[in-house]
Formats: structure tokens, sequence, C-alpha cells
């Protein structure tokens, strides 16, 4: 380790030139790994690589990295990134400080702990727990443990056994309660799904009656999740209904917010989850909506002091030392040991736009979603597939023969080309572009663009295709 | 959000000075909770703050953070950030992407699987398998699913039950194996203590026994964990010998290397994990000894493919599409959807050390570690607890009262100076400072200093004491 860096502000020169140019460019064209391993030299060597070497390969970094600042990135369910959230995160680097004790992470500790208590209120809790989580999936897994260790407490000291432990969620909720269900032992076949309607929200009838029938054959439902915000779709469960359904069953309630728990902060659309303040627990995803950079998960739980007794176990020998501070170290009521300081990031951007401030950008998004909406309607080529929810827009280029393929050949093409970069989806054997309208910058005119290319695109497919035939 | 930042070059000017100056810097007075809430605002608004406000947050979070970017620095096991591991990470948070799928993170996916075929070779394993975790605790609980998952295939399907699952560890192994067991729902009661030698180092013997005990009851014991540096008192399991026993009675065998891994680099010292060829799967953080930055944390397998068959289930239906590219993509056997990409930080450091550069830094911990072990023996006020087997040094102030007390109020009141921040064990009843000596620029001063001050307030805490008891 050198004594003083010399590298550092090279580095901040292409980070920062990086952020500024990104949000005009496009999102840059997909490579195949064989042809990047042959592009890049990832091995490592035993002598070391000098700093112009190295500098060379952080610029190609950026350069092979599809750029996920623009407006143009319209694949996952972030885009774009705050300069605070930026900020926050390179100062989390720096600081490289670890969350297990407060006395190691005073600061770090004390952010979390407002942010969660901010955001619990905003759910209607005055006094909650919460912790950030290394992502949504990871938030839901969260849920589950600590319903489990609530609910049957044994557990935790003697393991599952001749119980089968039940869980709902609607067939359009994310796969993560699958993958939490294998991790805790609980088993994927235990995850039942729930039926929704046309518009992808869970029938809480649906949900009655499965509850009954687990019951009746002897199973053990303890749990039940509603999606905020469906990561297909974007619809939002009907969250009052299943809340009396998992009163009269006792089950836990959470909601999978991680998309749309947002929605909270503005007045215009947090009905969508009415009923939120009478759930036991909640995912919820600030990079995703509000732009506070990966990853910013949080699970809340309106049951103080649940998360310390469903995780703690060891330490005290050499870590949690008995003392007058040791209720404010969150190692206990963590599944970690050490584990990075992510609330920074989240804190400062909050505090930079205010409640108000992301009110606004939110409200934006669904007006600009509705944008969108209206343009698909009007392209003849073009076919809106689901009535939109929220801030996904489902639709397909039009086609009388193999749609699925065509639209799956456009994508393809599309990131070929690198300019857009936006997911399809299968849903009911129906294949479709998803569009998420989550950058604050995207306007009309990138719309605009998207949507002639894959017009153009879809055209120029269907040509060749016919041109293929006719030879044939 | 803005169109331009017009903030970060302030906030890396901060950075920049904070990471250059720190070195020389102390680790920072303690303070309490309540202090601290009194000194900084952390209530977030209605209305936006600005600019200047938010700056000034920044500066005070750095001011009242420990520093742990000093050799001084000697609580946790890890210390320092080598000037690569910033610029990675700095990297990371300004491109913002997601490892689930190779098209969107392309070069992070390589990245990591270009370090974790390094790291198998380092080990032994031309075909492995791996993945990077968010601590520690993490890729031990990865070990434990993983292995639960091969040898009881139908649990991820079924889930646990009828059969009671026994792991195996030492009394001095890392808590982080209960709190994996209670997670997975296997309890806290399921994990077995196989005892330890006067140095920390498991006794095969024991292990033998106690998996026979466990057989003959019925139980069903598949997992050992071998230590590779023990938390406390950095000892190494005997690997060879915990090996045959796995092997007669089909233990998958996991080596917690998360602290001694990184040893594999030093011809000298490698032969402290003799015979991890063998073994089924390692744990190894390379943020401790070779100080790349929180987090770094791998989970190593021999098994090639055996994460994927573990972990993966669901998404097809909107981010794994199936393609040629389809195997690349890191989401499916990975515990997340989306997580952050933290292998650049990893790789950029090793290439600007190459393997020798860090075989060398590795070697001088080592001497320096016995020359701390030397100078605390020449002290007629301290005490050695343990000879050294890496690069933990326990010792204590001696007293002839009160020994345990004494040591806790010597460490309070360094804290509290905010010279060093150094912390205590406790282990067989006997409590002692467990300095870590793992800052790459640690060098006698720094020990001559910490020694010379516990030394000052050992004498001073006694005189107070007594002049207290004469007084009464």
């Amino acid at each position: 380790m050198k004594s003083d860096s010399t590298v550092l502000p090279d580095v901040f020169r292409i980070c920062f030139e990086h952020y500024n140019k990104a949000k005009n460019l496009p999102t840059g064209k997909i490579k195949n790994p064989n042809e990047i391993l042959r592009e890049f030299d990832f091995e490592i060597k035993k002598n070391p690589a000098d700093a112009a070497e190295l500098f060379k390969d952080m610029q190609l970094y950026l350069k092979l990295t599809p750029n996920t600042l623009t407006p143009n990135f319209q694949n996952q369910l972030f885009s774009g990134l705050n300069q605070y959230a930026l900020a926050g995160d390179w100062l989390t680097s720096v600081t490289n400080t670890t969350m297990a004790t407060f006395e190691v992470s005073p600061m770090g500790t004390l952010v979390e702990k407002k942010l969660i208590e901010h955001m619990n209120r905003l759910v209607g809790w005055e006094n909650g727990d919460g912790t950030m989580a290394t992502g949504g999936s990871n938030a839901n897994m969260i849920s589950l443990l600590v319903a489990r260790n609530k609910m049957f407490p044994e557990i935790k000291k003697e393991g599952q056994l001749n119980k089968r432990l039940i869980i709902f969620v609607s067939e359009d909720a994310h796969y993560s309660f699958e993958k939490a269900a294998n991790i805790l032992g609980i088993g994927l076949d235990q995850v039942k799904k729930i039926k929704t309607n046309p518009n992808g929200e869970m029938e809480p009838s649906h949900l009655e009656e499965m509850a009954r029938v687990s019951l009746s054959v002897g199973e053990c439902p303890f749990f039940v999740a509603a999606t905020a915000g469906t990561t297909v779709l974007g619809s939002f469960d009907p969250i009052d209904r299943i809340h009396e359904i998992s009163k009269k069953f006792n089950l836990w309630l959470h909601v999978d917010g991680a998309w749309g728990g947002s929605v909270l902060l503005s007045s215009r659309h947090r009905h969508h989850l009415k009923g939120i303040e009478n759930v036991d627990s909640m995912t919820w995803d600030t990079h995703k909506m509000i732009g506070t950079g990966l990853m910013s998960s949080f699970f809340l739980t309106k049951h103080n002091g649940i998360l310390r007794s469903s995780h703690n176990h060891g330490g005290e020998d050499y870590i949690f030392h008995e003392s007058e501070i040791a209720e404010w170290d969150s190692g206990p009521s963590s599944l970690q040991c050490g584990r990075r300081s992510d609330a920074l990031k989240v804190w400062l951007t909050w505090r930079s736009l205010g409640d108000i401030g992301i009110e606004i950008q939110i409200d934006n998004l669904f007006a600009m979603a509705i944008k969108a909406k209206e343009m698909i309607l009007e392209y003849k080529e073009l076919e809106l597939m689901y009535e939109p929810s929220s801030l996904n827009i489902c639709f397909r280029y039009r086609s009388v023969s193999d749609v699925n393929t065509l639209n799956k050949k456009i994508r393809h093409r599309l990131l070929e080309e690198g300019i857009f970069f936006i997911n399809i989806a299968t849903r009911k054997k129906e294949t479709f572009f998803r569009l998420i309208i989550v950058h604050p910058d995207l306007n009309e005119t990138h719309l605009y663009k998207l949507f002639s290319d894959i017009i153009r695109l879809g055209n120029k497919i269907k040509e060749e295709t016919e041109f293929c035939m006719l030879k044939t």
C-alpha cells in the first residue's frame, strides 16, 4: 500500500465525465462473452501491473459496461442515479467501515436507524423495526425468517421438524419467495400460488380457499405476501382484503414493495397501498423508484425488537460487548456480522430531494407512464397488452404469425444497435416488451424514438422473413 | 435529478483528502449515541436541503466516523484500504449495474468469474465454482446451504422434515454457523461444538467421536467446518486430519478461511492450509488480509455447477431468458436477484499488487506479528496470553486482582482518547486485548506507542482504584 494515493484523481476524472455524459449517451452495444474475453485481459498476473495499464483497464471497464444512467435504459426497475446517491456511496467506500457494532460505525448505524424510522412513519408505524438488506430478494427472505421464528419460536433452537410450513404468494409475485423457501428449508412445494385477476392482482377469495384447504390437511400455513408493484405488470395486490384473511387464519402479512413501496410518498398514488399500516412487514427498495443506487433495500416491520430476537446469536466473546451502548449494535439484528454501510447514499438523496421532491419525481413518472400508454395506442403497429397499473408498460409489435419470436428478435436487434436497453417478459404464454418508466429525465422524445425503433426493426425483420420464405 | 452533477468535485475533494491524510491520523474519539444525536441533524425533512448544507453533513459524517484507514485501527480483521480497491468501488458505484444477468453486467460477471478461477487455482481446483457473498458470514451460510442441497436434494422441493441435520464446528469457530443454522431451519442445537486444543485448533479425535455418536442416535450429520484463522486466536485447524474423518463419515468439509484464506498466496505460510485442495468448499474474505475494501467475500467450491443446481429457481418469465449466453448469467447461482457488483475492487487491487505483491504484504504482516509478540514479552507489565498462530496477538495488562475488569477499563479509556482502536476478547473466562496485525503500514513505532499507552492507562487506573480504596 503506497502511503499516498496517486491514482484517485484520474479515477475521479473518468467517473465524473462518465456520470455527466452518460445521461445523453446510448446504452451501448451488447457483446457476447467471447468477444469481451478477446477485447479485455482479465488474467491476474504474478507481477504487478502499472498505474497506466490499470487506468486503461478502468476506462475499458466503463466502455464495456452497459450505461444504466441514461433514460434509454428501461430494462430494470431502476434507471439513473441521483448525484447524492453516488456521493454517499463514495463516502461509504472511503470510510470503509462495517455495520456490526455501534462503536465502529456510529454514523452508519444512526443514519440507517433514522432512515428506517422515517420510512416506518410513512408506512404508519410509530414504533417499528427494520434493517437494510442486500437486495429486495434478501429483504423478502428476512420477512419469511422473522415470521417463522415469531410463529414457531422452537425452530430457531430445534430446527424445522415435523411441520409442513406453508406460504402464500400470488402467481405474479417475485420468484424470491421460492428462493427463500429453498434457503430456509421450507421447500419450493410449500410456496402456494394464489390466482390473480386479469390485471395481475391477487384474488383474495382464492387465498381464503387455499388457506382453508391447507389447514384442513394438517399443514401449517403461516405467511402471505402481497405484492405492491409486481415485477412484470406493476400491479398492486389489494392489501385491505388480504389483511382480513390473514387475520382470520393467523398469517403473517408481508408486503413486497421492492418496486412499488416508494409510492407511499405520493398523496396522489399512495392509495395503491391502502391498508399498509395493518400489515406485519414490508420490503422497500429505494434504488428503484427514487434512484438511490444499488443496493438500497429495506426490510421494515411494525414489530419492535423482532429482528434481534429472530436473528441474535453469538459473537459476545469478541465483538458484542456488554455495555450501555450494546442495544445500539446492529449486528445482532442482522443476518451478517460485518456488512457494508448502505444507508448514507439513501439518506443524502432523500435529504437533497425532501419528501416533496420525491413526491414530485414519482408523480412525474406516473404522468409519463400515461403518456407512454397513449402513444402506444396511437401506433397501429403496436399493441398494448395490459392496462397499466403503474409504471410498467407492457406492449408488443403486432403480428398475426410468430408474434412471440418476432418480439424477441426485435429486442435482440435493439440491444445489438445499442441505443435502448429494454426487457421482454412472458406471461400466460405471450411475450411482450416491458417498458419501465423510472428514469426521472425520461421524456416523450425518448419514448417516440423507442417506439419508432421497435416499429422499424419489426418491419425489417418481417420483410427479411418474408423474403426468406419467398426464396424457399 | 439535475442533468449535470455539481457536487461531485467537492465530494471527491473531501474523500481524497481523507484518504491521503487518514493513514497518519488517530482513529478518533468515540462518542455515545446521544452525543452524536445532539451534534448531527439526522432528520429527513419535507423540503430539500441545499448543496452547502449537505456538503457540511458529509464532512461531519467523515469526522464522526472512526478512521479505519490508519494502522492504529487494530480492532477488526481488516485495516487500511488499497487505493485501487477504493478506485474499483467508486467505478462500481458510478456504473450502478446489477449482477443478475450477463447482458446487463458483462464486465462485472467476467471479472468475478476470472477472479474466482484464479482463487480456485490457488486452492488447487482447476474446475471449481464460486460466487461473491455479502460477507464471510453469508459465505459460510452458502456452504451449509449447498452442502444440504447436495446431500439431501429432496429438501429443496419438499422442505426439511423428519431429519435432524447435524453440523460440526470447533468451539473457536465463528458464530456465523449458528446464525446460518437458524436461517436454514437446521436449528442452533444442531450445531455441535468440537473441542479445541490449548492453541485453539480443532481436536480431530473429538470430531470423530461426535460424528459416531450422532450417527448412532439416528441423526444426520452432514457437514463439518474447519477454521483457517480463528477470530480470536488466529488458529488454523488441521485440515488434513479433519479431511480423513469427513471422508469416513461422508461429511461435507468446508473451510472458513474468511480471515486466513489469503495465506494461500505465501509460500512461507500456506502450510497452515495444508490439504485445502481436498476439501469441498471454502470462505475467503480478501478485504481482511489483502485490503480490498468491504465487502470482498468469496464462497469457493471444487464442485463445478453446484451453486446453480442448489440455488436456481424462477425468474425465467422476465429476466433469465433462454439464449446462447444464458449459462453466463450469475443470478441463478446467487442467493439474490439483483446484487451489487463487488469484484472490480478486488480485481484491480490484485492486478496492482500481482500475486507476488500480496505474498510480500502477507509475509511482512507475519514478520511484524512476531515483532509484536517479542515486544510484549519484554514488557514486565504485559502478559502474552497465547503463542500466536498467525496475526492475532492476544495479551493483557497484568494484574493480580480484577484483571478482566481492568483490561476492559483500559480499552475503554483508549477509545476515549481516540488514538487507537483495539478490541478485547473473552475466552475461557479470561479477558484480553486482541491486537490484529493487518494494516500493511503497521510498524514498530505504532506498536511501541500502543503498548506504552496501555501500560500508562493500566497504571493510572490501578492508582485511581487504590486511591478509591484508601478513601473508603
